[in-house]
């Protein structure tokens, strides 16, 4: 805006007809006056409220209040209007619908029906599904002065986090200390990696300078309705030095941060935070309004109880998936997982397992006992086991250490042995390696443990009235074959286990569908398969060629240079990536009439392909429990969109 | 065979119509007489030749040529046959078509058409592609007693090797010594990198103890006409130690192995070899038959001059693949390279790639005028770049010696330095990573040098009268923007280099097929790229999701569990890989009516995949200079075959 001197009674302003922050129904403006106007502060040219304006000109208020409610009536949608007043006369210079937070969105969709502006089914297109975030997470209280923005990465899991910055998951649990002493710390890293775990928990937020928004640290603080901020690629985080720097600036251990996952920005120093309200009567409403549309099933992905029970507070219909290896992070287990790992022959192998078998199940009674009525889809082992040994260039550089300083250290035997087991799994490309269905293929006894834990504890709590539904995934399925084999595991430890526990439980066995190759025999899988789990986080890695985790080596040229409008792993690839799973839907169709179809990608939560999802007939959708409230509102939304085109159409 | 006891003139023996060995027209047998017979060497069951039959039974052996004879001529093929005598009387037991060496089965092939037994266009069908390996390729000479095969691997890369064990890159060129005393060294690693091609090509022939049939050792070695095995599991190579032991037996620096590349079998000791004859009149005769039919074109994978002439030599009729990267690792250019990588600025590389210009230029001058007339598809740098970088295990390893012995090194700064870059460019599947033709959109300058080496070099020798016909080909699109950003380079450059020289050239401008995303919008693609070359290396890894370098880890499992029937980076997936083909080449026509089609994967040289290829219309083949003969023959068979058919339907 440039304002010119246009004397007393002139000035130019811009206002709101309701209050684009929370959509109270409140006339709100600002007014700039020229320079000699009377209640400009001296030297600084601060607008004034437009509650002044009617003081100082109530004629020209009350016709701007006249006419901008007129536009609002007209465009049936709260306006962001401009305005000039030359000397006493008001000019109108702009409206538009004005753009405002989710909380706004929907307090004015709800106004509007009130106020018989707008019907319900059109109220529920006027929120955004992913504005519903807002009712989730804790924002940053911005009131205070001099607020200093010193960088900004992906927003890659909203809400904001206030703490202290430490630099490795150790570091984060000491400085955390206990929960009678607890402190906020903000764990800061190059990137994350399941190893951070313990580290990721205890933080109130995550930062790192490497990764995209599916990235490890991405996806696992979404699944934690954690507020984290990915890819922030002028930071350099030296986890040895125990510091991070921007430009000129350097930050230490212990120094304070607050970050803001909605938006990506990353502010220094101790900002104060703002709760967030879940069970928000508004958004009851808006909801109320949408849901009878909705064709689509929605699940949420959670591991543990826990998330579980929170993604059916979120209105969660199942679990779509529950991610094994998860659990074997834990510090009790980790021994028998590596000890499995180290075994060199089967019974080795057995007896570690064993030892794994009891945990397993009790992880599985507590989510079906979560999920009581509602489907639990338990994927088997996915991720290559190097992933539970540790690093091997932290080994080596360990080894080398010691030889030089202690050669005669026990320790050294050992770590020896620890590192020809990691050079064995070592691999170049651990993501096109040795797992999902490859590992229970080799080694079927680790397919039969866990398939053991699930009937095992699906029995169990049946037996205490629970209505469990499992539902089996075999991860990484390419081949038929494949499926065949792991199927055929399955449904022989389910009777077993039937047997000895004399009760059965009705369960489906069906496959992830995550590889180009399995779409394009999704009919032969289909006869082996009894539903589809789209996984379109592998679909899209292996359809473009990009590791989810290394894509922001080149993502920020791909999208300047318009090569990408967005990042593939955040909004589904409807193009190339859909044409797969749309020829997967076909031909698995064609190979099973009633084969159940799914997605539990990241995109599960992502509104436009949601709404992809219901166009190519899945059957449900799957996502970060925070995602849920999202995904059941463009769910809603892309069936209402179909049913009133539909409608219309009839009318014509 | 079980001998019964039958008498004086009883026994049974087996032969073949002809020299099953070299196709020799050469009665052959051994019969085995009872324990009373004549000529039978105290207590040892030896059989003896057919002539000492002859003189024995001369009826009953005149009765067997008869009989025998009758057998050829009516199966029309050389037999391998069963025979009992019975006190003087001949039964004939079983007769066969019998298994034959490439060279016999070439001899074979061309007499029965002199016999007439055959016609010509039957001849061609009666040596198998593959088979044409054995004119090529040195065999070790197997008539000494006491071979001792120590294990055995996959045989990536034909022929025979027979040379002192060495472990490292560095170790092979010093122990091979200098061209007047040189020493035959056989390469044994655990797997190579580009880091070991100095070793690799002074070496005689290369052993692995992990990798498949497309592992960069595989790749390489086919590239080089060199004997190579690969992913011998059973032994373990110890680099540090110097030694490789498998079981027991421990062999050290020096120790004198022979390796078979054909069967890949691996033979203690120091074993003779046998010369091969690659300009064999029968192989003539037989190709001189075949060509005729072949519609699909043959080219070559060829880096280099010398290459590229080798595969003149064996009927190339192009280069489908020059891989610009591999110049970059003479010991001359990979500073340079370096320097590139490490600069931090655009002026900076562009100095780095001013230095590798000429470089450029020179070899693609020499590739020129080595396929004077015919097409070469250039393909712009495709490697990640931490390739030409040291290994960051490696430097981290060195960076904590000399931490801890010698803290004051100056090179310690330097290779903290490195260590940043390397760190920086760190991808966790670098295949999935920074490469292709997203390295020349994120740093166009390289694309931009490359391009005016390829056409300075083909203005300078057109010049020279010799006729150019480059094709540049960008790597790794999934997206028409990408193919539209790096043909406008390659465009803009080659028209701003034809002004400077005063000079035109014609040339294509065409991508690899190697994402699946690729086939999904391969009509977009076409609109921009003049030719596609399938990529079915990296699309098998993509469509499956199997690391070509990591698949050894569970390939044997598979193949032993009847899930893969063959490596699908030896032979072409048809089924799955073979199905997004079909889609790119339909999709690819409708973009572009006249889009010319190759494939450039290691499946161009494998007789069922080249089959494919004719069947789903692609105009050209490119493999390893030492596959051509096989892809020739191959591509004959095929469209011979297709002709062959559409003859016998009409005459029906």
């Amino acid at each position: 805006m440039v304002f010119g001197n246009l004397g007393e009674t002139s000035g130019t302003g811009v206002g709101f007809t309701r209050n684009p922050a929370n959509g109270d129904k409140e006339f709100y403006g600002e007014f700039l006056m020229n320079a000699q106007g009377e209640d400009v502060v001296a030297g600084i040219r601060t607008p004034i409220h437009i509650s002044e304006l009617h003081k100082l000109m109530p004629d020209v208020y009350d016709q701007l209040r006249d006419i901008t409610t007129r536009l609002e009536n007209h465009y049936r949608d709260m306006q962001d209007f401009e305005f000039t007043i030359q000397e006493g006369r008001l000019y109108m210079l702009q409206t538009r619908n004005g753009k405002r937070t989710g909380r706004a969105a929907v307090r004015v969709a709800i106004d509007m029906v009130n106020e018989k502006l707008i019907k319900p089914e059109e109220a529920i297109f006027r929120v955004e599904a992913n504005q519903l975030y807002d009712f989730l997470v804790p924002k940053l209280d911005e009131s205070v002065e001099g607020i200093e923005v010193i960088a900004t990465g992906l927003p890659a899991s909203p809400g904001a986090a206030v703490g202290q910055i430490v630099f490795t998951a150790n570091d984060a649990v000491t400085f955390a200390g206990t929960s009678a002493q607890k402190k906020p710390v903000i764990l800061v890293r190059a990137e994350t990696t399941p190893e951070d775990i313990h580290g990721m928990e205890v933080a109130a937020g995550i930062l790192t300078s490497r990764g995209g928004m599916t990235s490890h640290a991405a996806v696992v603080t979404r699944g934690m309705g954690k507020c984290c901020i990915v890819g922030a690629g002028d930071i350099q985080v030296d986890e040895k030095k125990k510091e991070m720097r921007v430009g000129s600036l350097t930050l230490r251990e212990g120094d304070w941060i607050s970050i803001d996952g909605t938006t990506g920005r990353v502010i220094k120093d101790k900002l104060n935070t703002v709760a967030a309200s879940p069970d928000d009567p508004d958004l009851k409403t808006i909801m109320g309004w949408a849901e009878p549309f909705r064709t689509m099933g929605v699940r949420a992905n959670a591991d543990i109880p826990r998330d579980a029970i929170q993604a059916r507070a979120f209105g969660a219909e199942g679990i779509g998936l529950c991610r094994t290896e998860h659990m074997f992070f834990a510090e009790d287990r980790i021994a028998h997982m590596r000890a499995m790992i180290m075994a060199r022959t089967v019974d080795q192998r057995k007896a570690a397992l064993d030892k794994l078998l009891p945990m397993q199940r009790a992880d599985f009674e507590g989510v079906f006992r979560a999920m009581d009525g509602f489907p639990v889809t338990i994927r088997l082992l996915d991720p290559p086991l190097h992933e539970f040994l540790p690093r091997r260039e932290e080994l080596m550089v360990e080894i080398t250490r010691l030889e030089l300083t202690d050669a005669k250290s026990p320790k050294l035997k050992e770590l020896h042995e620890v590192l020809r087991r990691v050079e064995e799994l070592h691999e170049l490309n651990p993501m096109l390696g040795f797992r999902g269905c490859r590992l229970g293929i080799s080694y079927p006894e680790i397919s039969e443990m866990q398939c053991r834990a699930i009937f095992e504890a699906a029995a169990n709590v049946a037996k205490e009235g629970v209505k469990v539904i499992p539902e089996i995934m075999i991860p990484l399925v390419g081949m038929v074959k494949e499926m065949a084999n792991q199927g055929a595991i399955v449904r022989r430890v389910a009777a077993q286990v039937f047997k000895e526990k004399g009760a059965e439980v009705k369960y489906l066995v069906g496959t992830m569908i995550e590889l180009p190759r399995a779409c394009t025999v999704a009919d032969e899988i289909a006869v082996e398969a009894e539903f589809f789990s789209f996984g379109t986080n592998d679909l899209t890695q292996t359809a473009y060629g990009f590791s989810r985790d290394d894509i922001s080596k080149f993502l920020p040229s791909y999208i300047e240079r318009g090569i990408l409008k967005s990042d593939p792993f955040a909004t589904l690839d409807q193009e190339g990536v859909g044409q797969l799973m749309h020829m997967a839907v076909d031909k698995g169709r064609k190979g099973r009439a009633n084969v159940k179809l799914g997605i539990c990608g990241e995109h599960g939560g992502d509104p436009a392909s949601v709404e992809f999802c219901h166009k190519i007939g899945l059957n449900y959708v799957s996502c970060s429990p925070f995602r849920v409230l999202t995904a059941r509102l463009a769910a809603a939304q892309a069936a209402a969109s179909d049913k009133l085109k539909v409608e219309g159409g009839r009318t014509k």
